[in-house]
């Protein structure tokens, strides 16, 4: 692995504003791409989310009306959108405890104790009463470990943050299935003609958002 | 790139339970890891964060007991604590403001209706309810990036979660900063004893995480 590589990459992405529509993502790379949402960690290896990749035009096009009419949304080759749990619930702790039994080889019996600690904590202890907001910032370990991989495999994205989540929810058929949207994010290759490329980034100054402590 | 070094290094990455104290991520190493979170993406770009890097142990040793004993922050080779602005303000908007005239060399009253947006939308819309959760969200995107990095550079992270942000903050000398605790990343190499990093990576079934809108 060159070093140089990761850090010139990490330069390199920047938040598509115009896609090239004639640009489409290899089935191979979309796959590591959905491999590192998959992946991603979260708060006790619970995964609170379902992930909707959108290919239907239609559908794309409702979205984009209801993102403050961004284009990313249907130029882009894949769109995904994150949702996680909106009430988390026993039902997904026991779900992640089985599928820990199953993978590992364990009786789920001797997983009570994890079961236990998670209960305590998500469903019962302080955590719980913002435990919606904890759903979803898990979504953004995701949102980051998507934007990343794909800038690692020299993949275009854009983080949709601008967007009206219920209306979302609806267009996507959600209510009622206990997932509700986060965020989107948009896939593919930049427009040779999107300015913003050329811009350079705007970031604070390292001696002004790191502090040591030493 | 090698694609298949990324999926691998995905795969490669857990929560690592238990560092090997002995073994110091290089200067050269740090710096990237350091850049991967300066350079994370944010809603707006707006950084709404600070990274304090914990080196001196009596510290590391009072933040261990707030962080239910967990062994990684003393034995990792590198502890960085990530935190949010408290209550986003027009002072942080227009830091970024001027950082973006001054690093594109535009007069900054060209960028009053970025600001307008930002104001309209963070500080007076219906976001600025839920604005603390929303930097924190923003945080989130950042911890990805500083995995994903350290697991292309083959380094190791633990994602630390189980804190007292308010026992932080004290400890940090962050009350009345702006800032507040939200998580640490402890950074190093894996102990070879850490049994965890044999046991089988937990991740519920691609199809029932994914759904495809045709």
């Amino acid at each position: 692995m060159n070093h140089d590589y990761v850090l010139k990459q990490l330069s390199w992405r920047y938040a598509v504003k115009k896609f090239d529509p004639t640009k489409k993502i290899s089935d191979k790379d979309w796959e590591i791409l959905e491999e590192s949402l998959r992946l991603s960690p979260s708060s006790y290896g619970l995964q609170p989310w379902k992930f909707i990749v959108v290919h239907n035009r239609d559908i794309l096009k409702q979205l984009t009306s209801l993102s403050w009419g961004q284009s990313q949304i249907e130029d882009c080759s894949h769109y995904v959108v994150l949702t996680t749990k909106v009430k988390l619930d026993e039902e997904l702790i026991d779900k992640h405890v089985n599928k820990t039994a199953e993978v590992r080889g364990l009786d789920p019996k001797l997983l009570a104790g994890f079961k236990k600690v998670m209960v305590g904590d998500l469903l019962n202890g302080p955590r719980s009463e913002t435990i919606y907001h904890w759903a979803q910032r898990q979504a953004y370990i995701a949102m980051g470990f998507i934007m990343e991989t794909a800038a690692m495999l020299h993949i275009d994205t854009c983080p949709m943050e601008g967007l009206d989540p219920k209306g979302y929810d609806k267009v996507l058929g959600l209510e009622n299935s206990g997932y509700a949207t986060v965020a989107g994010v948009a896939c593919g290759y930049r427009h040779p003609e999107d300015k913003y490329q050329n811009i350079k980034k705007v970031r604070f100054d390292k001696d002004d958002v790191f502090t040591y402590i030493k």
